[in-house]
């Protein structure tokens, strides 16, 4: 959730009302100003151009043909539609209902929300789109050369040619494809009712898991590896009197609730750590680029130096397929939402997000991987569970607050009216002294007046003191960025220590 | 499009205003009161276990389980949640701005709009859950009786099994599968969109052709079937001097063309014939129908009576699975839509219900068959025509007048201030003469001063005289089963004739 004013159309954008902002002119609540110069009008074309050379890569020869390189295409054409559309529809979003105003500004604009909803409806499309090109080799017969298909005398033989091909076409993967844009267009729509309607935790909580059933039955039929790697030495702790040590052992179903979880985990854990502008979308498109490099290191070595090609190969160009376009709605979404953001990301955004990233995660078969890229999202929810689950109060708002003299952003507080229970008191006195919240006393009782709300975003704030919005929202990706590449390290260094050879 | 006013929250709805209403107390907005009696819970009770027993149909021997028990399960559950979740949801929608304004009632009641999201989510989801029972048999081994899976040194043995069950798995269905969903998805969110931001005409229209795109790869990759067959004496006609007879042309990507218009076709020409209580859910409800009916004359005969196996039961019974959920949410639906209406269904349902008896066609390869039972749609999109292409005036609703002294609706009419053009003209008073528009003349100068509007629902109106919304709805659903009785009738008696054979 951003730091917006619930969608719902109670009261109208008042654009008159923002007298404190320089447009208040009788632009229609929520315009984007864009200056469309000579030169981004000339980049924009030449994008275009290496775009569709990208896609149309290699066609006389359909078995050399890269869906690696359309997919880079089709992302670059996803990003400069994104960033196309989102100043045209931005008005169109805030005149039906969907805006906010941003809480951590002065004059607090109302500006566009679910800006996320664009960001998904254009990755989908280019999904779409891809299908094709991602399955060309199979069903394109290779001819004589020249990119003629024969129909003369020869007809009779390509037509048995494409049979034999259409016989060879990988269903399983296309169905593992399609089953992952199910789920995300569940994800989109259940992002955008909850954008709508404010859905109550405990009905959406469990939401994503329905989203991700088309693409369990996938993975149960298609790969059906419940087994995980584990350390030798776990092992050894848990069962002594084994001899023979097993290199996996099988999770069965329990492997499926947790690729569940993830599910239910990631889009939810992205929608908390949130409002601070840019951060969602942010966090996202860190995520997004550390899957890459990981992904780039089982698939560049045969690439470019002609190594042998890892097992992994085809499960990690799978997921690059899915995050490069993501990499490319979230940059465009990040010009406009990045501070001052003149539009929110909205749960869409934050729902679509997750999902994109855990199922990579899970059709990959990298799950655990995954979560070595999630320590600040893990450590937000760990963190803020007291609150979540009212061991402490929790206010309906634990945004930062503005401090309007100095503009700089100062932590949100819970207070106590009444001298908070034995339980809370020991709790809140003992991360005190590890400086994970800051409390306040009341000056004659000595109880606890007030704390830091528990999140993340506060935490740094109490580290560091009041900060400026985008400055924060920096921090905070420095963190993410700095977690990521240490988890990708691990990864590639102790990982195959530990659990005694790489992952196959 | 209903007769409402677009749902753009411009104006809040005003239960207040509505002071002739019954239930004008402090109800909010879209409220629908249902009673609950002992009698309807009991029934409802005994339905669920209805549909688990259908459900969970044979469980013993897997490869005796009927996928179509598991459906009919299912729909009725989807009809159930469907019936209990509109009224739980139509205020939450006219909270957020889905609602309108029924015109053809005397004060004008505000009521939800885009119902038809519920329905399409239901729906959604209950395929979301039937994917594993539609593949049950495929991928659970038989054992060896009782419904006990061996787990002790038959183990072996049995992942042997069902490794070679997995084998077997028909991935191609299931992609096929997934990429209907995957349409189905896109037209919900096509609906919603523009039940939301009212998108032009030229940019909605095709969308539909994207949305189709999933379902076009799918066939083309798995059938490719682009030949129909062509009546003997139709190609003596056009090729005179070719001895053979061939029963089936290739029409190429002629035919995905065919395909792609029919996926444009369906959901507008049933958003353009609307406007009436009960109209767009009926139309589609009774189309499914004789959908159904259609399917069950390839597949019960060889259930009931033993006789051998159509060949073409796999692809009815594929169009069975899809089109008895859309009857189970459409009844219920019809259940608060029907006159007087409680809820409008909105364009997200007349899309939805479009896409979903368009892929229906497609993917049964009966796009011919179902052009027979759309024939009202296709009329009313002719005789519109001239006012679609501006040929004659267009006024912004062309929805029957309620004449608020009768209660009866009553043909709107579309003026001329000034004189008719000369063509115009003509093609009025030709219509007129064979009694298919109503014309007033100027007094003076004897010029066409006023013309009846081109939609099916006013030319029946000039038909009967004015008639009460209900009757009106039923004039045009009795219109709507009587052509598709003689479609199907004809399909299955005369065009065996035409044809030489009946289609295989």
């Amino acid at each position: 959730m951003s730091n917006a004013i619930p969608a719902a159309a109670k009261d109208q954008p008042d654009a008159s009302s923002s007298s404190g902002s320089k447009s208040a002119v009788d632009l229609p609540a929520g315009t984007i100003t864009v200056k469309s110069t000579f030169v981004s009008r000339l980049v924009s074309l030449l994008a275009i151009g290496l775009a569709l050379s990208l896609i149309f890569n290699s066609q006389e020869d359909a078995s050399l043909y890269d869906p690696l390189k359309a997919c880079v295409g089709f992302s670059i054409l996803a990003y400069l539609i994104t960033v196309n559309l989102i100043p045209i529809l931005a008005p169109e979003f805030v005149r039906v209902g969907f805006f906010g105003k941003d809480l951590g500004k002065k004059d607090r604009p109302v500006i566009a929300e679910t800006m996320g909803a664009v960001c998904a409806v254009v990755y989908l499309v280019s999904m779409f789109f891809f299908i094709p090109f991602l399955f060309y080799k199979y069903y394109v017969t290779s001819t004589s050369g020249g990119g003629n298909r024969e129909q003369g005398y020869d007809a009779a033989v390509e037509l048995l040619h494409k049979g034999r091909a259409l016989r060879m076409f990988p269903h399983s993967k296309l169905a593992e494809y399609l089953a992952a844009l199910l789920s995300l267009f569940s994800m989109l729509v259940l992002g955008v009712a909850d954008d709508l309607f404010d859905i109550r935790w405990r009905n959406k909580l469990f939401m994503p898991a329905i989203a991700a059933l088309p693409m369990m039955f996938v993975y149960y039929v298609d790969f059906g590896v419940t087994r995980v790697v584990v350390p030798e030495f776990a092992y050894k702790v848990f069962f002594p009197e084994s001899l023979a040590y097993p290199t996996t052992i099988d999770l069965g179903a329990l492997y499926y609730v947790y690729m569940l979880s993830l599910a239910i985990f990631l889009p939810n854990s992205i929608n908390i750590l949130a409002g601070v502008n840019g951060l969602e979308a942010g966090q996202a498109f860190v995520i997004a680029i550390f899957l890459l490099l990981n992904d780039a290191l089982y698939i560049l070595p045969s690439r470019l130096f002609g190594l042998p090609e890892h097992p992994g190969t085809e499960a990690h160009l799978f997921s690059t397929y899915f995050t490069l376009p993501l990499v490319a709605v979230t940059l465009a979404l990040l010009r406009f939402n990045w501070f001052p953001a003149r539009v929110f990301v909205g749960d869409t955004y934050c729902y679509f997000a997750g999902m994109v990233l855990a199922q990579v995660g899970i059709v990959g078969h990298f799950a655990k991987t995954l979560m070595l890229f999630l320590v600040p999202q893990v450590f937000n929810f760990l963190y803020s569970a007291p609150q979540l689950f009212h061991l402490v109060d929790c206010p309906r708002h634990r945004l930062p607050k503005l401090n309007t003299e100095t503009g700089l952003l100062e932590p949100s507080r819970v207070y106590f009216p009444t001298k908070p229970r034995k339980l809370q008191t020991l709790l809140l006195r003992t991360m005190s002294i590890f400086k994970l919240i800051h409390l306040e006393y009341d000056s004659k009782t000595g109880a606890i007046a007030s704390a830091s709300n528990m999140t993340l975003i506060n935490l740094i704030l109490t580290w560091t003191g009041p900060l400026r919005e985008d400055r924060l929202a920096l921090v905070l990706l420095l963190i993410q960025g700095f977690t990521c590449m240490v988890g990708l390290t691990a990864r590639h260094t102790i990982a195959p220590i530990i659990f005694g050879r790489d992952n196959i």
